[in-house]
């Protein structure tokens, strides 16, 4: 029987060990897809004590509590944060097969050296334990992403914010961490929302002219995006529901965008035009500034109304879709496609099924612009835990091209989140070693281990070009 | 190598084999959804023999056979019974990956002692031994309870049964097995199916007044909710295929009703909407009561016309369908728990495909009102294998709590089922002993032991609060 | 560790190498769906070079090395034979995963007793033992079909085709094997596409009368299968994209047939009613002549416009859809079974989500009119691998009876494909070799070895009936 966490957590096979321990374990990280706080950053916020960094933000921990019947108070409420860790320390003891589990362990063992189970008996002693060493230097933010061993983050931005926390970092001559933007429209493109014409209106301001037709928005966005590519950002991203595309005109847009300006209803047909052409208009425009396009695709939210009412988004109410999309995702590939137009693109899907429609439509629009020019990102949000990871992997690299993967990102609030990038690490090779072993692949470790380090860090340096 | 059906079987390490023998084996059962015959019980039927029991209406088996080539008049037609058990045997030998194999050996071995493999050669003396044994007493429906370790058993009951058997079963000192009824109105909600006229009718004859609007058809319901809970009912359970919701006025539903009750025809929006309306009615009612509701979904039922006509329903014709469920089911939930109504919920997906979906939605929903409030059915009907169970352990596990998992039913019709309960333990003490032996979770006995236990048995006992 | 591609090769125990060296490895090959060139085998093509016969054809060779970022020139384009192999040999060493890593290194082995792993080392090398090989007669067309064991092989036709190819080969009294075509009608199905009424216009001069109306196609299609029967055709084809299906009249298709040939628009509806009818008359016409009726779902065509208009269509730019198909084919096979018309059915779906649904919807119109009459086909294309081939099998298993699968085909346009049988044959006993060696299925090898070589060839040859 193997210890908890050991050495060799997850390398179950010699191949598998030392393709870890020689040659993925060292590799920095290239956290291409996160949403830290660039202000916390900036300003190198330091944690009070271990509630406060671990729970404060972090809605699949929420989840677990609410699984196991803990009061609201405990979780978002009013509860101290004392209480509060001793309600997680209470539920994370039975998250057996969960990965929560396994981060929670590997964040307690890796940045506060405690390798003892977290449960109801030893929750006094790491409550302790973490909040003396939160008080730290190297618990800070920047403190925490260097020994991290982090070259490159790229945060999740509205076009209309002004970056200036971005500026702050990139000036800081001490913290040779890159930390970029990532160009996030889903509010210009999210015609049906609430949120869409207060956002125009923010919009109208940051560029300082009236935001009335369909030119003037592309107009806009065409200067954000350069606002954005000056200040580093080589990525975009569009959190899709369903994806349904309809080729469609401009003049077509700007009536419906006319309508929505004065507040009159528009129909679902409207909205899948607006939003079809505006991902085109933003595919192109990205492909102008060889930037990479994310699509991540799938998710149903905000599923349950009253504690959206009671909480706002975000807090753990959120799930997967069984939309159709292999036709308009399709769809949407080809448009681009057509003209020469399409740029570097990832897609990623919350429903597991999607594997191998995703895993097959990249193939179609590979080309000798660059290796891996499309890719099937990496497992995310509930697939991001060991099955859905090694279903990714496998399903890739059935359909595709694995050793051309940009690999892991963190997608987290949190700043002790690396963890996941070892756990991934271990997975792969964990992976690539059974083939090895088994006899379905020669054990050529040079070989091996490029493809390990390249798809630790190495493919997403070249595919990014930061 | 390990011998077929041995003390060990499915059991691949030492810590899933400590699990089992020193935990779960001995916990009784809590069998809280099947399909037995309450009247079967109350007279405490016996059996002439071994094809009555076994083969009399399981349609698995009888699938098994028309995929071996075996004419009808030896499946359910007029074939004399020995002649079928032959034409059984013929087939089951070849059934290899299959779990008919499993059950049928693993309740030959369990009920009748039988350690051989059934097949052409073994079938003669294997009949023979059944039938002697059947006519033991240890052999009646009771008996075969009884000797199961079975502590309650949940029926399936349209809303207009008098349940007198229950009573009766009640009444019986010498029997302290609990047999509850539960609550199934698909009749009352399948307004489009020529069942639902007829249906109405006989409510008349139950409630003994007009049930001519939608107020009094809600009144009846009422009443018969009230009269299920009053013999220890705690349960509904409702057969969708796919799922659709919208929100409705009780105004319309009236109109969709009278228009029914007209024989006028309704059509496919009606339909939904008269669908949403009971069913979030009848949630709100099962909530008032504390009872948990039970969905099942995702079947195409009769989907041969030829045979339907010629043998009627659940004679093995049913199949799995591909429906988008995700919306819809979000739908009913959140408009439960919009007014704080949502009782608590079993969720149960016939396509795994839909694993992921259920896995998460439950998680939207859970708060304190229950440990594990909101439930992912066990692996049900086409699932109800290893490989089935496995994925939904592994996804419940990986997207949810496990450890709140109030477990296995039989869904059987049969009294020889119960060995499912013994295939579930073992494959859940497999799945958990492989996670602890691969350093995946620490190898705490005491609280590993707890885990199986409460899944085993102790978690449906809190959670239905029979 | 076991050496890559060593004599184990894919067999991880005991009872796996013995029913696959024992048992399986020698049976012959029934290649009972293709896409060879009936004129390549008529006329014995002899192949210059190891990229003639390797890179010529193959699109997911393609696939792969656009992938990799290679240039178009080295692939479809006027690059030289040479760099185009360097090309590939550059790609194939990353294919970590990939079933294409496999079949490279079977086929060297196999057919060139080239052992070791294609590189950009060994590139130049392999080059010329290949080229030198294929200069033997062993490695004609009809000399790589006879080394391989292969007795029947089924090609794949349009109903207009004249077979004089098949007959050509019929009569080489020196090649015993049976070449036989297949009626493939998807052009005369596909009243949607630009390639109907030129077929038609073919058709009508292969028959020699007007087919101007819905009486003298139906017509035209008996003549065509009676034609094709005679030649020894016992087996259709049908290629789907979703599959809808809707009852009709044949006035009304009648309606929108000639609708057609005037070059009016026709609506989706129109197309649903037109390619239902032709599906459901099809079948008839094959159960009427013993055929069995292969239907291929769930692929979306000719992704990329813009490679589809460069290079046309089969070029490596098709992919998998997620049509929700349950109910639709669901209709038509009971349409079929309605007037007990329904033919022996294979059903292949791209998209390994719907498993389940095949394999759960075979099971509601088996009978006895054949040992498993309705198949869920071998895993199709992207399937074609591993794990695919292995989530098949335990899918069919685990919802059918896996011991009357009628097997693996090449489904390929090279003459190198055969090894693809033994890929599959290694999979199948090592899954078998599993269960058994887990307890799973009783270890009687006389067993075990008839249901592996019947699933290998005698299923095929007992079903086929050729």
């Amino acid at each position: 029987m193997k210890e908890f966490l050991c050495k060799d957590f997850l390398l179950e096979n010699d191949t598998a060990k030392k393709l870890y321990h020689e040659y993925a374990k060292d590799m920095p990280i290239f956290d291409y897809h996160c949403h830290l706080s660039p202000k916390e950053i900036a300003e190198d916020k330091k944690y009070e004590n271990i509630t406060e960094v671990w729970l404060g933000g972090d809605h699949y921990k929420w989840r677990g509590m609410r699984s196991q019947g803990i009061e609201e108070k405990y979780i978002t409420g009013d509860g101290n944060d004392k209480d509060k860790f001793m309600k997680w320390a209470s539920t994370i003891q039975y998250c057996i097969g969960n990965p929560l589990y396994h981060w929670t362990h590997l964040e307690l063992s890796r940045y506060f050296g405690v390798d003892k189970q977290l449960n109801e008996e030893t929750a006094e002693e790491i409550w302790d334990i973490c909040n003396k060493k939160l008080q730290e230097a190297s618990f800070s933010a920047k403190g925490l992403i260097k020994r991290s061993n982090v070259k490159v983050i790229c945060t999740t931005d509205d076009p209309i914010d002004d970056l200036k926390y971005h500026k702050i970092i990139k000036e800081d001559k001490d913290f040779d961490v890159k930390v970029l933007p990532t160009f996030r429209p889903d509010k210009c493109v999210s015609i049906e929302k609430d949120s869409f014409l207060p956002w125009i209106n923010s919009l109208e301001k940051v560029v300082n002219y009236k935001v009335n037709n369909i030119d003037a928005l592309l107009k806009a966005m065409n200067e954000r995006v350069q606002y954005f590519h000056d200040l580093g950002c080589r990525i975009a991203d569009h959190g899709l529901e369903g994806v349904d595309y309809v080729e469609t005109e401009k003049e077509e847009i700007n009536k419906i965008f006319l309508k929505k300006l004065a507040n009159d209803d528009i129909n679902e047909e409207e909205i899948i035009k607006f939003k079809s052409y505006m991902l085109v208009f933003f595919g192109r425009l990205y492909a102008k500034h060889n930037w990479a396009m994310q699509l991540h695709m799938g998710c149903i939210r905000n599923a349950n109304t009253r504690m959206m009412k009671f909480l706002g988004p975000d807090t753990g109410f959120d799930t997967i879709g069984d939309y159709s999309i292999a036709e308009g995702l399709a769809g949407v590939l080809d448009a681009l496609d057509k003209t020469n137009e399409l740029p570097k693109t990832i897609l990623y899907n919350l429903n597991p099924c999607d594997n191998y429609v995703l895993g097959t439509l990249i193939g179609c629009f590979q080309n000798s612009d660059a290796k891996g020019k499309i890719q099937f990102g990496s497992g995310w949000w509930f697939n991001d835990q060991k099955d859905g990871m090694i279903k990714q992997m496998t399903d890739l690299a059935n359909l595709g091209m694995l050793s051309n993967f940009v690999g892991m990102l963190t997608d987290s609030r949190s700043f002790l989140s690396y963890t996941r990038h070892e756990y991934f690490r271990r997975i792969l090779c964990n992976v690539i070693g059974k083939w090895v072993e088994n006899g379905e692949f020669p054990c050529d470790m040079k070989l091996l281990g490029t493809i390990v380090q390249n798809i630790s860090f190495n493919n997403a340096l070249n595919y990014f070009e930061v």
